[in-house]
């Protein structure tokens, strides 16, 4: 029986999340996790929580966690938002500075997330074709619109573009926001964030997922000049004031100001990485030089979707998106190197 | 120097969220927190918690809280819902279920982000004048509308609709979404979850922020049939995957089990609210029959505004709305009997 209010139902097609399998022995290498844990100092500070507290609200404005940043990243403290993960980070930019009648535009071959907001918010959207090699090229983004966003490295390609070339897309487009979606640049890229201060209308996007290993926690950031900020934390205590609980707060601040276990952590993932493009070069794949903690490939001969039918078959689990021009790769998170010596082996064997 | 990007900025007015006053001997009672601690299982839970874990994505079904729900309330998994706050439950059931182009009711005199999230999403509303009294009237909501909500109790008036009421209001509109926000119902009334199985257009939105002392933590619940919750689920997941982080989920589902604490608390706060309201009304103050932890009232000669200056000299810090018809009104939340006897202390002393 179906009944009328079922009309007025807003209908969509719901994402599906990269899988989280609950079996053991499993080499999970789908979502992009960091296969290390988070600094020894989030532990410290859930363990010492005062529970008590819990039973008021969070600080709305997240001081503690935007001092830390501030501090970390050399800011000032009206120069740092924050949300549950970077895709609320986004979102709230979304719908803060892109309402314009024209277009935004994004790389076709990008974060799949950036349609969804733009269609959910009713903002108008250009997908602008990545180059044969999935590189961004600036001189695309030239053509009249209503504001930019990439990420840079993209995803899911994991290719990076140079400074000088963010910042020739940041200076053709002075008359709107520009959005630089940076979740994986502390795996081999050089973040944008010093040039906040000279183009006010650049907003940096970052993530405690994945270099800081706290996807379970839901923390992102954003980086901009006061008065993009500013906006962003309008819209925000508009319609919804406190977001980040006191927990992801508390740990967030811990993992933020715990440089040194960041920077080894990091180091330890882009070590493995090398090694990994190494042996799948020589097992036959494919890839852009990736600097992402995942790594984009695709082998010359063998079918993307035959291959990760079998790593499944085999308990190892990547990315695969049945997608026009990505539909030959898959997404291979770079997880521990043990893991990465499993998923070396059973490619060895399968392709021999 | 106002640059063009400006244009194209969304501009709001922000929230204002009730005061977060860092000063020490303070009597907060001004967001309607829960005086008393949450379950002492919560604590349990955070402190056991496996913290490597939070390098992983957390469940995006919050499975663990959803069981909960539904063994303590007797239901279903497929008719929980669960978000960060009731806030973000309700924006979301906004989103799914109200898009026509009728206008949604909700009264005139109500929680504050109703209008918000109807202006947010462009959806169409009308507000509904509660009587003299305060008092929701369900004949008028049998106007055509594209769905309806209310908070039950309302908020910030306190008063409770009973069962039969809220009844005749879910069966004047069986082609529309109903949704009754419970966020104050377990401090005096009675919920209406268990209609869901009759009325398939019933949508019964919870919080943990306020019986279950979790307001730091951010977790609300929706129940209905199974239909609409998953109408929500696919929403949610079409735009932000995860939301609830890994301590949300686990504190939750501690707090949700510990139905034994619960009802102590619960028991406590209303106690120490008819307490108060005996010596409110012996002071000269007018109030409906307030079923949540809070009492909103008014004083039968002094200006709120005044009294509400004054309180803050004192300490104790409650709750104006500078808004018509309720501009006569302080919103007192229910703090422990200490904390009372200090505001009614100072009350019969300055009113003396």
């Amino acid at each position: 029986m179906s009944r009328s209010w079922e009309a007025n139902v807003r209908k969509v097609v719901p994402y599906v999340p990269g899988e989280q399998p609950k079996l053991p022995n499993l080499v999970k290498l789908n979502t992009n996790e960091n296969p290390y844990p988070p600094s020894p100092a989030v532990r410290k500070v859930l363990e010492e929580m005062n529970t008590d507290d819990l039973r008021l609200y969070p600080d709305p404005a997240a001081d503690a966690l935007v001092d830390a940043f501030a501090e970390v990243y050399g800011l000032e403290k009206d120069q740092v938002f924050t949300g549950v993960g970077s895709d609320d980070v986004l979102a709230m930019s979304f719908l803060t500075f892109f309402n314009s009648d024209q277009p935004i535009l994004f790389p076709d071959i990008t974060y799949s997330f950036y349609d969804v907001w733009a269609d959910l918010f009713r903002i108008p959207y250009k997908q602008i074709p990545l180059d044969e090699n999935f590189v961004i090229r600036p001189e695309d983004y030239t053509i009249r619109n209503g504001g930019v966003i990439f990420p840079n490295p993209n995803a899911p390609t994991g290719v990076l573009l140079g400074r000088e070339q963010v910042r020739s897309i940041i200076e053709a487009n002075p008359d709107v926001v520009v959005i630089v979606d940076e979740a994986y640049i502390d795996f081999g890229g050089e973040s944008v964030i010093d040039m906040i201060g000279t183009y006010d209308n650049l907003l940096v996007v970052q993530t405690l997922s994945k270099s800081r290993s706290l996807a379970g926690m839901r923390i992102g950031a954003a980086f901009g000049n006061a008065k993009l900020i500013a906006y962003l934390n309008d819209v925000k205590y508009s319609f919804n004031s406190y977001t980040m609980n006191r927990t992801a707060i508390a740990a967030g601040r811990a993992a933020v100001l715990d440089t040194d276990y960041f920077r080894e952590t990091v180091e330890k993932v882009i070590n493995t990485r090398e090694w990994t493009k190494e042996r799948l070069r020589e097992l036959g794949f494919e890839f852009g030089d990736s600097m992402a903690n995942f790594i984009f490939a695709r082998h010359k001969s063998v079918p993307a979707e035959e291959l990760f039918a079998e790593l499944r078959k085999a308990g190892i689990i990547v990315r695969y998106f049945k997608k026009p021009r990505i539909d030959q790769y898959l997404r291979i998170s770079i997880g521990t190197d043990e893991q990465m010596q499993r998923l070396i082996g059973f490619l060895k064997e399968y392709l021999a």
